[in-house]
């Protein structure tokens, strides 16, 4: 049994995760987050909210998951985001034809034409892995889920196959509504979905994930980062181009300072973010040294990169996954959707010298209007003031008219002015630079790091921070004086906010090895002196090692614990006696 | 402008929420939250998990929004999940029947039939509200998204309309990793979708939503539910059937107990969770008198409930909404599944006294099994493990074989065990109340009550334990040493965990106008005496009182008002000196 397999069956037995709809043979690629991975995943995101979210005051949104068709058209996904399957001619089976080329030792780019993979799927007789039959010609599947909105069915909507979108199409509002204040972050946390040609590879490849995303708006003119000098000094490890191209494998590790000046990351932002991800997994329980940052090459890189690091972690049975990317989309997003929009969705810089510009403008005659419309006017004039003036004088002048309200209003409904302004900001269009987590794996992959064996049993150590489930509260024996006492302190703890598990079935050492298993960092026992001192014990998940200590400082220990203290130097710092 | 048109400009213009994809001219039923909204959302949420999930030792899981067809057919969805739908042979528009016969003055139910409703479409001449034009008969539109799962068009899948499916096909599996603690509380957080035909509603009719729903486990020999006597004396507004088989449309107040003893609701647990919710909404600031149960009638209920309370808050411009729903769903669900799934989703209750039964085994031979498969056995044994001997015995008995890994094994691969067992235990189907949770309407609710008008100046008077901001920080001037000390105050704030509000333009006035509007309940100015003395003045957003204190106290007072003393009682009570 593999370490893997070790995690998924602990995750399957504790109440972690497992694969979704079990009782029905379940479905490929769907998950389900159990009540103590729900907890661990909550606390990674807190974590995640102040460390990327208001550390910097980015601006949290929530948007929706189904889009109509233009956002992915403008976005480029409904022509790229795609994978090419092919499908066996005897048993019917889909597959994605990479992934067998792959399997038949062949590394193959994404980008390669159709025939070039029926080429090498001939030339290797690569068979369906099920039945051994011949497949037929390849063809693209879009990797996105279609649906239709509402009863149209020419409404075609597609489930958003990362949360990126979102930040794009609502950038102005969001931009307006915190008064222009530039560069701006805005970020979402939320579900992701790809529809998957055949995922096999448990919590790795879902259909169905949580994402956690920033895109950051900047003016290119000013990438200068104010963030940059607090972690210049900060070392990453880095399988660049450079190694790549020169069939490296093995990363280099330099200080993000090194990184930037030899170019190898292009982007202050981009760097900067880069080192935050370091940390955050740290923090998680993931070593630096288990980390590191491989560059995507051209062909490898999404349609709308300039520059992508994929932040890796090793781990045991599918090697280094991806968990988090890094990518400067420069204008891309922001052009795409100006132009399928017709908006202007500028960012305004402050000009050096303030400069004059001749604005024309149209502004409504309400009497003319009344006059040709009558009662009309009301919803005319709501729909005219959903333009700036100078909008208007646009159309006219363009078009002779503007139409609102389903009339045609000709130049004779508008006094036209003209007048010298005074301009101190342009127009711009902002580039972004975007970390992007994938939730679902991090969590994974800090299980997988927490978890050890020791002789037959399993203790998860995760970082007291992230731990499901903060102290668990146990009676010695069923003794009432006992159990009454544990309840007077599950209660307390309870109501201070803290999760706190409590048992008072079996043996003592069979409680501390099913809180051990679900990574319970501290343990307290109601002993028999407890009634006599009001002292209880305290033990360590990963040491098993006790202290006593008096009931009313065991929450000054948990905090000191929950902070990142160590158990030990935690007990020791506070001069509890050791058992 | 009535307060809903009000409340979301307001909303709009200082990044609540608004309506989605507005470059693209809008998607109905869509909503983004913005980021003051996301925090209040949060804040809702916490305070939700606390209140019905933590408090019971609730157990949350997060699962795929995505299902195959077969789950909602078990569930029933997938026939009666569905609205009456008419489209204009004119214009070719298309709308719900029942809400074009409700403007029309006429209420109906929809459990109504299609000839039905077409009889009383053209009896009262019922036409196209865009065109006038006539209606085609009426069909049937499932109002679930649908979508295919993976490349195979078979595949259909549905987004689920409500999060609940989750809730029961994994019952069993929470049911066993939590060692069979029943009775059990499942709950979870997450995104709902329905695909409405035409929804005309704002942030009250949406396509995608978030919920949070607790499906609650039982045994239905022993509704005795041990919260019930905490809140037996609750007073609850109840708009009951036998009121509304009156004719009745004003609510009756009762208490809990008297509502159980009139027989008025059936089970106890519902009941407590229908009081839970009304103190639930007192927190969030809707005042009791403008919350009401609302029963669903036979034929207005859903198709899988035997008694219904929707939770209703009075709004401006709507009247009376659900915000919450209140269901038995007896053993419908549960059922249902055993059914379709063929597995036995079971919960256990201890037998009064234990009997003995005869149990026969059916145990591998792994030597036979080598013998005739070779290799194989591993695979062969590992599916095997999957079945308990008792029901491998089982399918001996009936097939004469039980198939795996691709082989039929007859029973000379076994040996047969005959014992006579002791049972203390026996299977039922467990029961289920269900109360489920609007989101997004609860938190528009939220936002109408706390809108206040003060002159030309809005002031949003959220509950604290909600404000998406918790305190502002404004040097008096940009005076470089208020500026200083104020930042220290700002980032003293911000590191202890608060949501700060940093802003140093404008006139003072207008700094704590803008703060009034997004609810911040504390302004804190650094003024020239701060200099002197280190005090600060503290400003409350309701009563625009100001008090003096000293630096040092501030976080002791802000965690008084977030605890709900009020401003002024918590100024009070500390003694500081009134401005």
């Amino acid at each position: 049994m593999d370490k893997a397999e070790k995690v998924m069956n602990l995750a399957m037995r504790r109440g972690f995760f497992w694969p979704a709809y079990e009782i029905y043979g379940g479905v490929a690629g769907t998950l389900v987050w159990g009540p103590y991975g729900v907890l661990v995943k909550n606390k990674v995101i807190d974590l995640w909210r102040r460390m990327f979210i208001y550390n910097h005051g980015f601006l949290e949104i929530q948007a929706p998951s189904i889009a109509p068709r233009i956002v992915f058209e403008a976005s480029g996904h409904v022509d790229s985001f795609r994978d090419v399957m092919v499908t066996c001619e005897s048993c019917g089976r889909k597959y994605r034809a990479d992934t067998l080329l792959e399997e038949a030792g062949l590394e193959v780019s994404e980008a390669l034409p159709l025939e070039e993979f029926d080429r090498l799927i001939l030339e290797n007789d690569v068979r369906c892995p099920s039945c051994g039959g011949r497949f037929s010609k390849s063809t693209y599947f879009i990797t996105m889920f279609r649906t239709t909105i509402g009863p149209y069915s020419d409404a075609e909507g597609f489930l958003r196959p990362e949360t990126a979108q979102n930040m794009f199409v609502e950038f102005r509002r969001v931009y307006e509504d915190f008064r222009r204040v530039f560069p701006i972050g805005i970020a979402q946390i939320g579900r992701g979905f790809r529809n998957e040609i055949s995922p096999r590879q448990g919590p790795i490849r879902l259909r169905e994930f949580d994402m956690m995303e920033i895109e950051f708006f900047f003016d290119p003119r000013d990438d200068s980062c104010p963030y940059f000098d607090d972690v210049r000094d900060e070392e990453i490890n880095l399988l660049h181009e450079e190694l790549l191209r020169s069939g490296g494998s093995e990363y280099e590790t330099m200080t993000l300072d090194e990184a930037f000046s030899r170019g190898i990351i292009k982007n202050k932002y981009l760097g900067y973010f880069m080192v935050l991800a370091v940390k955050f997994l740290e923090k998680l329980g993931i070593p630096r040294e288990n980390q590191r940052f491989r560059e995507k090459l051209e062909g490898e890189r999404a349609h709308y990169a300039v520059q992508t690091f994929d932040q890796e972690v090793k781990l045991d049975r599918w090697g280094w996954v991806e968990v988090s990317g890094h990518a400067n989309r420069s204008d891309y997003d922001i052009s795409r959707h100006i132009k399928f929009s017709g908006k202007e969705l500028f960012a305004f810089r402050r000009l050096s010298s303030p400069k004059k510009v001749l604005v024309k403008e149209a502004i409504p005659r309400p009497r003319v209007i009344r006059e040709a419309f009558g009662d009309k006017i009301g919803v005319i004039m709501r729909e005219l003031s959903k333009y700036k003036p100078i909008e208007i004088y646009e159309a006219l002048d363009k078009d002779g008219f503007i139409e609102v309200a389903g009339v045609r209003l000709g130049s004779e409904f508008f006094d036209v002015k003209v007048e010298e302004k005074v301009v101190e900001v342009e127009p711009f269009v902002p580039h972004v630079v975007e970390p992007s987590f994938g939730l679902d794996r991090i969590v994974y992959a800090v299980l997988e790091y927490a978890f050890r064996e020791v002789g037959d049993r399993v203790v998860l150590s995760l970082p007291p921070i992230i731990a499901p489930v903060e102290a668990a509260v146990f009676p010695l024996t069923r003794d009432s004086g006992l159990v009454e006492l544990a309840g007077m302190v599950y209660r307390d703890l309870k109501d201070s906010g803290y999760m706190v598990y409590y048992d008072d079935s079996d043996s003592i050492g069979r409680r501390y090895a099913r809180v051990d298993e679900i990574g319970v960092p501290i343990a307290i026992t109601i002993d028999y002196r407890s009634l006599e001192d009001d002292t209880v014990t305290v033990r360590d998940r990963d040491s098993w090692r006790q202290y006593r200590i008096k009931r009313i400082d065991v929450k000054t220990f948990i905090d000191l614990v929950l902070s990142g203290s160590g158990f030990v130097e935690a007990a020791e710092s506070m001069g509890l006696e050791p058992l």
